[in-house]
């Protein structure tokens, strides 16, 4: 199957690198229109205030402002904003708690009125001129203290400010627990963090000359983004087209119509004329997602035989001041995790809960680096206590390959973890290095550890899952494939390239991937996330272009006489299979379909897939880490992430992945958090000189490794890998970090400043 | 049938007026590139020459000049620049004899170099400094004089200057004319004219992002453009890409790829740098295409009873120096006018010739005004002779409906000429008219004339007739409508959402055509010629249109349990046909197509139609006429155009339609013409000055008149009209004088200087 592969695997470089390295690449900034207007928001300084009375009379008489809207002159629809495909089902729908502008302040930074002018210099100073008499109210910034009686509502339609506390049970933990040998509780906890992509959420919009609204913008999700518009602005969402360029990096963060609806209603206030409307690097950390803080409190179950029986968790999520994702995430986080260790029962309890602080959604592996933290954590604490070889122990209760989660009925058809854990084993030289570092002294010290993962492909059954894709093939039998799929840095337009050419049999060059979505032309698909494009697109792509080759072999058929099934494609020529003579080019058939004056048509697939299946994915990391007892500073020696995600289709972006999935993990472990004034509830750090994410100075070398596996229902037995290679680094780390000192971090980040606290706290120094 | 429809026949406004009357609709100079570098064309002044030697090191030392290009630097590939769709059969290939630079010039004008420069100043600076050594060689204008010994060879591949003599024969002309009671034989003679569209040739051609030529231009043909461009500069076709922004005005002169390729040879010469090449009005007279001038010996055979028995037509074609259509237009021009009268035989000889002249091309009816004016021309002085009321004469001799054209083999399914006829009697006043201007004395002298002509409503049989056209449906039940079909100003995109509105069923403002072709994403067509967008295209767009709605119903079926037979989609509502009653709208079942979780798939539809069809359309133009004897000014007092052109889809598109091919044939009847410097073969009023076009101030109000016939192998009824409105009325004119004055005018046009000296001649003045 996989051997007979030539394209599928090959580290062929991405289709944009050169795009990308040259500049030659447009993203959203690089567009531009005649007269673009600059549109600007204005921000809450106050993390819950009412608006009293705004003033916009001297803010509209400067010279250069077009418009200035408020609450009052924007639609008031409440709308949600996170990325999902539309349910049919209303009880499946996202919650609409967001307006495009709010006559209440829910956080600091939270959009209160919005300019539009000629210029930035004019927006800034007309910004400054709206007058707002605020009736500033309590706020709360923990989601526990939130949840507690007399705290102070957020949403008035949620007086308990608690979003959802849907959970799950599985089996019986009740049993389970009464049963157990040994019970385990702890609280992990995990800080916010923020995506920083390089590029900031950037939006232009504009009506054209159909009187259509045209949204050009930085997103994961352009077909979402057109609904969310749609319903924000009380527009047929046959009168938007949105566009997307190269997009510099999402991470979720543009898996949520951010700013776009917004733009929209900017563009419609000065009656269709262009807008911009470009985050600063410090409103985009406050203003657009972060990642959702969760304190976890759980329980496990362990058996005599040192197995895992049961979980019981409580995870209270902090989602800040509007839904978002909302419990979308908690869910995530509770299911993706379950297919790993081999429990009999699990009692899932999650509280998604607002606080008045920015807007938690979407980021990179949605929800799993936090529980992952947690689960991995406690069964590092669990070997601990019973000194047992944390790898053993995870190998003698993982799930085993057939395994069926309970919960999603998804089944495990491939399961590489255990190789994975044998082969970080070697590679870290675990067994020799856990038993040196035993009982150190002195102010360095260095530890190993790992720590493992599951995760999905895809969000099936939760969620729709339709990718489309159209190929046409060319007259010299090339082809262009347009895809619903979004290349946002990840590299999808490379793989999905590389499938396109496999299956229909033309080199590699022969197939021109249009990247650029744009709602009026590209099929449907929902977008990038959830480490579904490879997966779920994959599909559609395979499915197209096998009706490529069915089309290109019946005109062959019918001009050599041979059946269809003796004949093949092969780097271009149609061959005759069993003697493997060539018949035609390619280019002869695709100029016969083109232009046979009777019979045929150019050569072309439009379809749209709806999958009905996941495939679960595997990983681990193992990391040695030097810590220095007297700064609290944690140094990463070494790291290798082992990932089982099935068939690799490009070793050099699978890699590329990883380097970037660690070090965002990394950031996460390390040194990333929001630091929340007390007295205000502003994030003081929303900066990249004061927010901390790791830069090449801070960074190892990054390893990766890939075990063999073939998913039987995946289009070439892939499965995920894009989020997945952040989800297992922190805790690896942490665990490597005990292995060293012998100090348990049960919160993140482990920034130099805790670990020092930490480190006094148990007497170290 | 046709009394059903909703929006088809219904005067709906054009879907680009508001874009075009605001500027807002982007024409190719409204397209910008940074750092766009400017290309412009060294002309020869001479008429025929070859170089010698060629200079450029001046030239190419200027600053700001980026490249200099000569024969010696681009590809010397040669190539045809007709906008033929591509034949398998070698034989209807077009003639490969032009060359993106040549190394002969063949006619003043042709270009022997090329410039690309920072700027405009520079680039015309450049020119100036590039140092040609002519040998100068004798030239010849006329084509009489080009296929006499001894004239100058203009290309070695023929050196008899005959492009081709092939010519056709349809019965027994030889006993016809032994057997005729009466021969007549005449000479007539059409003069070169041009298209004078507003907008000029214009493209911009870049390597984009992924190594891939990007052209942006003014045509009729992008997916022609495409093919002939990748010949041109030895590029795959695949790595082409074209798009058509909107056009103002093609009339068969952008049905050439004229500047495209040497503007790709430009970028390629500066590495891919956008550049843009726009010819001046100056350049466009004269190197872009022009209208074949025909000289035409014509005998007519007439029976005692005076029926047209055959003809036998000798058409000498100017061809200029280039093949371009070449003899394609000669024989359209023997062809589409052969079902009029009811003829026994025909012979039909034409030479295409090569002259050192501007290269003659398509213009709007592709040869048919020049043979109609010798056919109506004829016909009249017949009548004139033998003292028979010319419309009589006519009806007496035309085919009937069910007639088969000998030699295409097509069949006249509807022939409303005869009502045309009636009414246009009617409207002219005819008979009291025509009774009333006899013999008229004093300077000042009216006449009333007709003549009449058919059509043909695309290429088949001669050539392929492909068209795509793809649907995507949104969410709330409107549609994208993407065609090959172009858009050049006169209509199309109105009449293609008509048709995709009417047939899916829904109000014609849920249809968005996306109007800009592009050929990595906008279905296969040959484009815009031979009056075939609503003919060909509309079968496509009908096709698309009805697997769309028999996947709405198909969608609506299953969610009802009705069978889908007994509904019906009406005003965006899915109903049960018989009662009425609504059960859904079409947004509900477009949300079911999207979103259901495991059924139904977005609703598209995307296919290419191969139309093996043909319908003949017909007309006449009426027309009173004011002869001032004193100066040879002809005024144009009455004029009414009446078309069957079966179902009209839109009247109002119709009229504007009938307004500007009046108004261009009015030039080509009274004023317009190229006038030859007899020394030098220059055409010395290549410009709007001297080039005498009719101003609004020259155009009397355009009567137009349709007659209600419904094709039934059409889509919706109607037949072709873009060009036919402009085939009719210089004859008329013509025969109008001669009810006017008794003189009969052979050749055109009728300009006061020609008329003054004609007058003079026969001793009227």
């Amino acid at each position: 199957m996989e051997d007979s592969y030539t394209l599928i695997g090959k580290g062929i470089n991405r289709v944009d690198a050169v795009a990308k390295v040259t500049g030659k690449a447009k993203y959203c900034s690089d567009y531009f229109e005649p007269d673009l207007l600059v549109g600007m928001v204005l921000r809450s300084p106050y993390a819950h205030a009412k608006i009293k009375n705004i003033d916009t009379k001297e803010a509209e008489k400067l010279e250069g402002v077009e418009a200035v809207l408020t609450y009052k002159t924007v639609p008031n629809t409440k709308f949600p904003t996170a990325g999902h495909p539309y349910s049919l089902d209303p009880s499946h729908r996202d919650i609409e708690d967001y307006s495009l502008l709010t006559d209440k302040a829910r956080f600091v930074g939270d959009a209160v009125a919005a300019v539009v002018a000629t210029d930035e210099l004019i927006a800034k100073k007309a910004l400054k001129l709206i007058k707002i008499d605020y009736e500033v109210l309590p706020f709360v910034t923990d989601q526990e203290e939130a949840i507690k009686e007399g705290a102070p509502i957020i949403h008035k339609e949620r007086p308990n400010n608690i979003i959802s506390d849907f959970g799950i049970t599985v089996g019986d933990p009740e049993k389970v627990f009464e049963n157990a040998d040994k019970i385990y509780k702890n609280q992990y906890e995990t800080q916010i963090v923020q995506h920083c992509q390089m590029e900031t959420h950037n939006t232009i919009a504009k009506i054209d000359e159909k009187d259509r609204l045209v949204i050009i913008t930085s997103t994961q999700i352009p077909h979402i983004v057109r609904r969310i518009v749609s319903q924000a602005c009380n527009l047929p969402i046959g009168k938007i087209r949105v566009i997307k360029p190269y997009v510099g990096g999402g991470f979720g963060g543009k898996q949520d119509a951010v700013i776009e609806p917004l733009t929209a209603a900017m563009c419609l206030a000065v009656n269709g004329r262009p807008v911009r409307l470009q985050l600063s690097r410090e409103e985009a950390i406050i203003a657009s997602r972060t990642r959702h803080a969760m304190r976890v409190n759980i329980k496990l179950a362990l058996s005599k035989d040192n197995k895992i029986e049961g979980y019981d968790i409580e995870n209270l999520v902090n989602n800040g001041a509007y839904a978002s994702h909302g419990h979308s995430i908690a869910m995530s986080a509770g299911s993706k995790i379950r297919p790993l260790y081999d429990i009999k029962a699990e009692k899932y309890r999650p509280k998604t809960i607002y606080t008045n602080l920015p807007v938690a959604g979407a980021m990179r592996a949605y929800g799993i680096p936090q529980i992952c933290f947690v689960i991995e954590c406690m069964v590092e604490d669990v070997c601990t206590d019973l000194n047992i070889d944390p790898i053993d122990f995870r190998l003698n209760n993982f799930i085993k390959e057939g395994h069926i989660d309970k919960a999603s009925n998804l089944v495990v058809r491939t399961f590489g973890l255990p190789e994975c854990l044998k082969r970080g084993r070697k590679l870290i030289d675990w067994d020799r290095k856990r038993n040196l570092y035993k009982n150190q002294k002195g102010p360095i010290r260095k530890g190993v550890g790992m720590a493992c993962f599951s995760y999905f492909s895809g969000t099936w059954p939760v969620s729709l899952e339709a990718a489309g894709t159209r190929i046409v093939m060319n007259q010299d039998g090339s082809v262009q494939v347009q895809v619903g799929a979004t290349e946002i840095g990840q590299g999808s337009d490379t793989v999905l390239s590389q499938m396109a050419a496999e299956t229909i049999g033309i080199p590699f060059d022969m197939v021109t991937l249009v990247s650029n979505q744009d709602t009026d032309v590209t099929p449907f698909d929902s977008g990038a996330y959830a480490s579904r494009q490879s997966f779920i697109a994959g599909q559609a792509v395979k499915k197209a272009a096998t009706e490529v080759k069915r089309k290109v072999l019946e005109i062959a058929s019918d001009k050599c006489g041979l059946d269809r099934e003796l004949l093949d494609i092969k780097d271009g020529k149609i061959i005759e299979k069993g003697i493997k003579r060539e018949i035609y080019t390619l280019k002869e058939i695709a100029m016969e379909a083109y232009y046979d004056k009777e019979k045929y048509a150019p050569i072309t697939s439009d379809l749209t897939v709806k999958v009905k299946n996941n495939a679960i994915a595997y990983g681990a990391t193992f990391v040695e880490v030097e810590v220095d007892i007297r700064t609290g500073k944690i140094k990463v020696l070494d790291i290798y992430n082992i990932h089982d995600s099935g068939k690799i289709l490009n070793k050099k972006l699978a890699e590329g992945q990883v380097d970037g999935g660690v070090s965002m993990a990394l950031g996460f472990a390390l040194s990333e958090k929001f630091i929340i004034d007390e007295k205000t509830g502003a994030v003081i750090n929303n900066n990249l000189l004061h927010y901390k994410i790791p830069t090449i100075m801070d960074t190892p070398k990054i390893n990766s490794e890939f075990v063999d596996t073939y998913d039987p229902t995946s289009s070439y037995g892939q499965k995920s890998l894009g989020e997945n290679t952040t989800i297992s680094p922190a805790p690896a780390i942490r665990n490597a970090v005990l292995n060293a000192t012998g100090v348990a971090f049960n919160k993140l980040p482990m920034d130099p400043q805790s670990v020092f606290e930490k480190f006094k706290e148990v007497g170290l120094i």
